[in-house]
């Protein structure tokens, strides 16, 4: 109950700080007997990790996963699979000056009302480093996903008010460092994330995700929907501020007429505002979403701050932070959704005898 | 699994079909010693219940709600509180000639899909008519809450393009049959949706809700975040196409220097772009978050579509639905909202000894 | 997390207490398509009603179940079934001269201090009527069983010190009213209770479960052993005080060389110690199990006992209870078996793909 | 669902197998700011691990424990405590030969049952080394509830037909290699251990365990009665065949005229048949509990068994098995014992506001 678990059937149990020795989960349900290959669990950390351009921090981590059960033989045995990411970026230093100071829109101030206490070495178990376990677990599931057919895309689509229009190339995504389908864009948008940066401020961006050949029938009815967990999975991660599917909020202002999906004889649906999803269970049309990131809230300049006193105190970021969080945080969307979705695969198994 | 429970600690599991004898559910995990005013209750089911103004769906429910357990001398016991509200308006009659038709847009084919059956008398399981379950289970967190000090309102700010502005005085709320809290953009929206419903047409909406003084705190780390359980909360009612907190999408366009949240020396905010939620977290600052609806499927024009064996067919709508959801979804967000809010309290009161 | 529910793919959610209008629940997770007899279901009720036989508590309760969801033209839906069981046994009658009163050894004390209130009419939640709801979803998953070809078979072994010899015959159980199959040892065992009842006082008994042509495969490892899964579901019972399964106690003074099951070239043992489960997982052998009842604490001779405020009062039972519970546990046995053999069945179909 | 957690508030998670490279687990829900003792963690670690007498197997592993979060300055953090431990008897050696034989008695005909594959380099997932991971949580769960002052007490109390008698002193219990809490008894059984050991035999036993000082009102009604999750908790120890509590299985032949517990005025009983609980919910008393083992299915002489194709082979065991496997159980019933106890404690903190 206490949060740090997701899924019922594939469920995944991370655990970690930024500045502890590692980080790493467990990963139950795994179905077994499947081959898997860590190189390409390696891959999508890599995606993730720090240090990888220009624009994402300058952390020095080489996120390194250890797998120390569950797979025997390059296959899985169906047993839980345990990992560990050891952290290599945690120097020892004085923390003094900044232990009591709250850092304005991060987690600081909230986790020491929760807790009375707070690892004030870095942002703790409130740190995006966390999500460097659920990309493991995402892996995993985009391994075995592949196997049935399901593959799951995530691209950049926009940032600050730059965004991408309708000329997508998918083979561009992993090309440039923003992660976004269109090489013009891309540079747009680049050139634009190290003008902030240089400014020492931060800009927020959003990004698209598909599934594409999910079969129909996944999701459950009322209230663990296909999207409603879908946006669970999203809004769980670091720095979410907004999750839509299909129509999402353009629905607001469309008529009924406009906005219901005509069948096809097949079964399909002439267009996709449902995002493949009607009733909370997929129709086998590609599940579209978008969710929306905010800006870093480390940023350069000395902003003014309050104490664990409530006495006034300047805070100022060190420069080694994300100045958009988007590139990097394109594996860990395609990751959640890979885990959510396998989840309800295997729930869908036990409908019927 | 099968998705009929929401909550952890404060647990709601719902059960019934449009057209079946009943609809109802059990209430697990209620506070001792709690008075309850049943009359609340049916109140808020009375905010929900169709007929209740001229641009809501005519059907005939009279939405009593009859409690069975966990009521005992006015007061909860700690026990499950089972409850069942009987359907009324169940006429007996010839569903031959639409048993196999998919309607576009709604769960007919995906029921199908997924259960190999479906309950061709009306929406069945998917039905909204699921969601009284959860006014009664919201009715009940909420008037809790209210114990505590806690307080939830939500209403329409969006119909069609007509968008609430910065005029908003929440005692207009249930002043009007739309309720949006202006009366003048009330009537305005009013007559729009009686134009729409004039075309046989439907049309989209969206409702604001907040949560106020709420302890901080509440929220867990990692997977269940606040206002990622908020976020499934919501999207898990019917029609629901979109969920943003606090910025929400707007942040997608913001510098971390503008979203940044700056604290008052009694930990406050002077910016609630967080909306009252941090690292997953309470602040102690207002919930804010906004919901966006689609328009209804059912529209009155006949339309194409096909039937089980992949065959052409027309359907039409009969006139009974609702031409615009916000109006009857407001007290649906409230109880989601205050089931998901009494849940965290109860689940925070286990992080320390 | 209060309790209330049980089972994770096939879930059990139970309400209601001994004198409010009604018991009842919410099964989730209903495989679809599966035809019902409502008639069967009731019958198993019948098994367990009071008043059946001269040796089980002459309380009055038709025990009549309604299905209000969930079935629709004969069949599941793979929606949850809702059902109400209404008490008809609720005489508005003067409670306060044991209103304050706490009868030794049943739950009127454990209740008031871990909830500070308690129903004073009777038994409130803690009353075994709640056990009637397990057979509606017991008496479902035997069906659903049944389809497989799995079947579960309970009876009495044993009632004070008259034990159940070899010499067994199934058709028997539901010939005689203390459930035993062998009529000589029935009517030693009839007898017997009935000079106890005569006397005021009440006797323990075990009973005996047995479950056949299960498929090997079902159990999880680790927590969820099948056998810790069925200790659970018998334990949680009414009066229960002990569970054993395969060799149980005896296995203590046993040694390995014994013990140990040896294989058949089919894969099935020449012994079955092991009660058809090695490793928690269940091996195709028939699982065996034991379940040790107490003798029900309501007694006619007057008690010494104390109120509320710690004074010492009198009590004294009034009659209408059971003597002996076995004979009524026989199908509430049967009943937790088969909810918890489905929920293993559906749960290991998500194990591969 | 599959089976590798523990709890619900206070959860434990595990992995690993027997000749993986670690074993280890994620405990979430640890209450903040609680004052943590690994060395107390390791010493627990110690009482269970292998080599620590003549008559324990004398496979050689230090089970060190290795915490990677959730602890900082000494305390707890809220946040998840993972941990690993090293497994290091993992000699590479030819297992061509057992590779496809099934052990009498042991899981390895299950798990290819279940999951098609077998890591047949020894137990794998179903190695009674897993519950060093139990032994690790249970460590921190006792710490945490002496601190509320409840303690946990287990100790052997029965060695094939050597029982322990009345004379009992708990000081004794880890100055014998037994555990049993009678010198006299503990040298008889130690002596019959090592006969039994000399025969290559392996013999069964049971521990006794005790809880005091909990409070009234720990475990919950209907299904999650404290003695069903004390009993599943129990049952999923390795090697477990039987569960009773209070008067146990003695009950049977008991009348409810002896068997209840009258109350004194201070509302604790004049006998503890009750085990300590009533209704399922703790009255005060002392939790008593008895739970029998089988003797360990390895023994050294040659046994008839078969392979995969099932074909008749020759297996036997090489000597580094337990001859007795309740010694090394004491501080395992202890660790699952505390943490289902200090999980029923910090649910009961959600029942009243």
């Amino acid at each position: 109950m206490a949060g740090s678990s997701f899924g019922t059937l594939f469920k995944l149990s991370t655990f970690g700080e930024s500045h502890g020795p590692a980080i790493g989960g467990v990963i139950d349900g795994v179905p077994a007997n499947i081959p898997l290959s860590i190189e390409d669990i390696q891959n999508e950390l890599d995606r993730r990790k720090p240090g990888q351009s220009a624009i994402v921090t300058q952390r020095k981590e080489s996120d390194t996963v250890q797998i120390l059960s569950g797979i025997f033989e390059g296959k899985t045995t169906g047993t839980p699979i345990g990992f560990v990411i050891h952290n290599e970026d945690q120097k020892s230093k004085d923390y003094s000056h900044i232990k009591d100071a709250y850092r304005p829109s991060h987690a600081d101030f909230t986790y020491d009302k929760k807790y009375g206490n707070r690892d004030y070495r870095g942002g703790g178990r409130s740190s995006a480093r966390e999500t460097a376990s659920r990309v493991v677990a995402g892996a995993i599931a985009k391994q075995i996903l592949e196997n049935i057919g399901i593959d799951i895309v995530a691209y950049v689509d926009q940032v600050g008010s730059i965004k991408l229009g309708n000329e997508v190339d998918y083979n561009e995504i992993d090309n440039n460092p923003v992660r976004c389908p269109n090489g013009d864009v891309a540079s747009e948008m680049e050139a634009f994330i190290k003008s902030v940066k240089k400014e020492g401020d931060t800009i927020g961006g959003s990004i698209k995700c598909e599934i594409n050949h999910l079969p129909p029938g996944l999701g459950e009815p009322v209230f663990d929907k296909l999207h409603a967990e879908l946006g669970k999975a999203m809004l769980s991660i670091n720095a979410v501020k907004g999750f839509e599917y299909g129509s999402g909020f353009d629905a607001i202002a469309m008529r009924g007429s406009e906005h219901n999906d005509l069948f096809n004889p097949d079964g399909s649906t002439k267009t996709n505002n449902s995002g493949g999803i009607q009733g909370g269970i997929s129709n086998g049309m590609p599940v579209t979403m978008r969710i929306a990131f905010k800006p870093v809230a480390t940023i350069i300049p000395e902003q003014d701050s309050i104490n664990k006193d409530g006495e006034m105190v300047k805070v100022a970021g060190k420069g080694r932070h994300d100045p958009c969080v988007v590139p990097r945080a394109v594996p860990i969307v395609e990751a959640m959704a890979a885990i959510t979705i396998l989840d309800f695969y295997l729930r869908n198994k036990a409908v019927s005898l």
